[in-house]
């Protein structure tokens, strides 16, 4: 139970990793008190843990439209939707502390149309759950109920992203069965 | 018919990009003599931008256990699960120059069962499929088809991936109205 | 937020229930510290409200092949395929109560395929989740499957049985909007 | 053919039942003329035979805003989407009965879209069929269809707690292979 | 309700329709006592109504491998799939009368899989509901199971063509409204 | 690669078919330079080949308000959503053809709601596609959405017929594995 994934797709010992790696690891280790498992494992593979970080960071920790705890609802709605073992324990826990709100991840996580969240956070749901379940019907009128709630251009982008981005995440981590932290669980309760 | 994306995607000018994003893109012209709509729309947020094409490099570029063509395959197959207009239409053209085959990329959108593929590829791309469509339901049985067709766990990383990096990919381009150039309704055929 | 469900079906005051009902709700707030929601808003149909109690009591409270955490387990997998609000929280608690285990319940809800279970388990859950989402299907090979495991006629009668049940409580509470007690959100972690 | 079930779950014979149990099935034999298969069966679980009657009645028998003939639409509707087999037929007997109609059952088994009712009762069907299937979806808008037809509060809890009861009923008669009695096919006709 | 569809599809007076139509319908009406709704709303469409009807006898009428009861078992299960009023009551009507059973349409239009059919029809039946609803799956294993209950490939061929033929039929009837005549709902029974 | 169906379907060679079925072969032949697989293959029934030309000539050769490529669009993208490997080829090259527009069948193929059609496609193709997917749920609003964009009954008779009879298409040509002529991947670009 202790183990991030499967044995086949462990990453080197931590100290015979690229540098740029290490020191992100380490980092997250020093700012966290623990290293997600998401970031061992993808160490497996260098280039795709680069990759996948720098598009994380893009998506999830610049300024923008959206507040962190916004973004962070996005990623538990759309993983619980694609049954996402790893990213709704883990993205739950950063949720309630982004949130502060001990309840809010586990009530987006089971069905987000009964959570306590706004009208425009519901609208922002209901958007980022087309994308993640039927894309290929999203059109303008999407747009325009968003726009409807306040939003612009450039935080429907940034919904949308959110919610492709984590259908790649959430279908990697089931593919590698990653298992979280056994410290997400409790996290911001 | 001519834009890529709708206009309030648009990215600035070429020349007002940053550098690197403008050098990757005067690279692609030069070889494929015109712009891939991607490159420009993606522009329009140059750290997504370098992320995407960092992470679609490891991918699809890199050497691996599986030939250019059947990475492309892949991603055709769910790409047309997903109904994904750029990516069915510009990675079937690629598809046809890899496989130096007119008809595959055709068979595979409309139903990878009925292509002319061998068992190993249908192995391949059954499973690419279920990464794609029920990835929460993947699981050590599937590992097992896959290695008795001689697929290593490298391989089966490479599946999963690319299939879940072009979950990812389809959701962005269906949202964006992301429109392939004209150039790949005819390549390779 | 701090009502149970919508006020046009809230019952009248404790006081004002009959007496059968006010026993039991007093009871349970006597032995739980807090008066579950489930109580006070079926106490708004009293006939209702006593079919409802005998029939889970017969499933959840009697001796029984399966252990009562494992029951907690059918009810939190089928919850969560039906997206229960109420019934995945409080249910949850009381499972990780009764497994003293404060992970198994998130694990269930989220995806129980990558949950810390026996095969026993994993055994008993897809065949419940078969009758809560398939029931139309369910044949002699389901029974074939269970009895594998150890299973008798009467623990699979207590499967169905329980993932039946359920399907009735989710959808009650799904319509009524029942919301769970914030206390049960913190319970057994 | 003759047999209610698989011999598994066979009662006990009628003589040895728990006295108000083989009461009641008596009074109903009494009353049709047959016992119903369904009587039978559950009477395998004395505990689970009186709780599922005395929610049954409860929902089915009582005075209510919705007429009887209302009521079974509800159950041949629900039933028919769960595919189960007893529900369909033995509901649908009572139903031609209580309807005086001995087309409606078959029209609203297999479309209840395209059968003989009025308005007020496609919303009511349109409103079971959603408690059903999609529970997890039901909002307020819901409501607001129903009372726009003249159905009160009650009347829209009657309408969803008989589609919840039916979701359990249905599941459980699928898991035991119950069969309809032979009279009830050609009841009503 | 006394008419077979919307007024806007209703054919010509029956004097008025082509000889060989009116010639068809004067026997069918010989020879049943009545004329069934179809053959009105498909004059409507007079070449339609030829080829309908000439691809029909082609597959129900002929001398096959299978029953014509066994026929119409495939028809009704599919129709039942498919939700259509029409062919659900009409054909029912004709399985009863072929297969001298009053119960079997009803039981294979609920839940073909708990209808009383022997291990041969339940094969026949999973093929045809397969070419129904996932005819893009169909492969060699599928005629491998059939071959196993002693079918050969004419069979095969006509389970599908008709599973096929009424997956037409079925979206015609049910686009255009079509009721089924009063009579068929108690023929056979 | 070269056959165009299963070997056990294979039909007599051409000069032993009945007279009526290779005068009308020879005929396509002479005009298209080929011979299409579905008439090779649907001449192991010279019964089911005559009505299915009958009714494919019925609706896709006469005069209807809807032009031959209209009609064309309708064929793709059914039968791109059905997955029909030999309708998508075939028909996508008569639709390019038709159309004049080398592009559109892929479009279509793809994602119809993405395609270079004009609002009043838009909204047939809408309604196709309800009736091959849904057809069970088509009411009159769809009749009054066509209506509003100038589509008189006779249109919508013929929309829906299409896609009815393709319907049936698809599935028989999934069953038989029915591969498309070489030429057709070429034609029209």
């Amino acid at each position: 139970m202790s183990k991030p994934a499967p044995k086949r797709f462990q990453p080197p010992a931590i100290d015979r990793l690229p540098e740029d790696i290490r020191t992100r690891i380490l980092a997250v280790q020093e700012k966290s008190g623990f290293v997600p498992n998401v970031f061992l494992t993808l160490a497996y593979r260098p280039d795709e843990f680069r990759a996948f970080f720098a598009y994380h960071d893009a998506l999830m920790e610049k300024d923008s439209g959206l507040t962190k705890a916004e973004r962070e609802m996005i990623v538990v709605a759309t993983s619980a939707a694609n049954q996402c073992h790893y990213c709704v324990i883990a993205h739950g826990a950063i949720l309630r502390i982004r949130a502060k709100n001990p309840q809010i991840a586990d009530q987006i996580a089971v069905n987000y149309r009964k959570a306590d969240i706004t009208p425009r956070q519901r609208a922002m749901l209901d958007f980022a759950m087309k994308v993640a379940r039927h894309a290929e019907a999203v059109d303008e009128a999407d747009s325009a109920a968003l726009r409807a709630h306040g939003f612009g251009d450039d935080d429907i982008w940034d919904i949308a992203a959110i919610a492709a981005f984590f259908g790649m995440s959430n279908r990697l981590a089931n593919f590698a069965s990653l298992r979280p932290n056994d410290e997400f669980y409790a996290l911001g309760r």
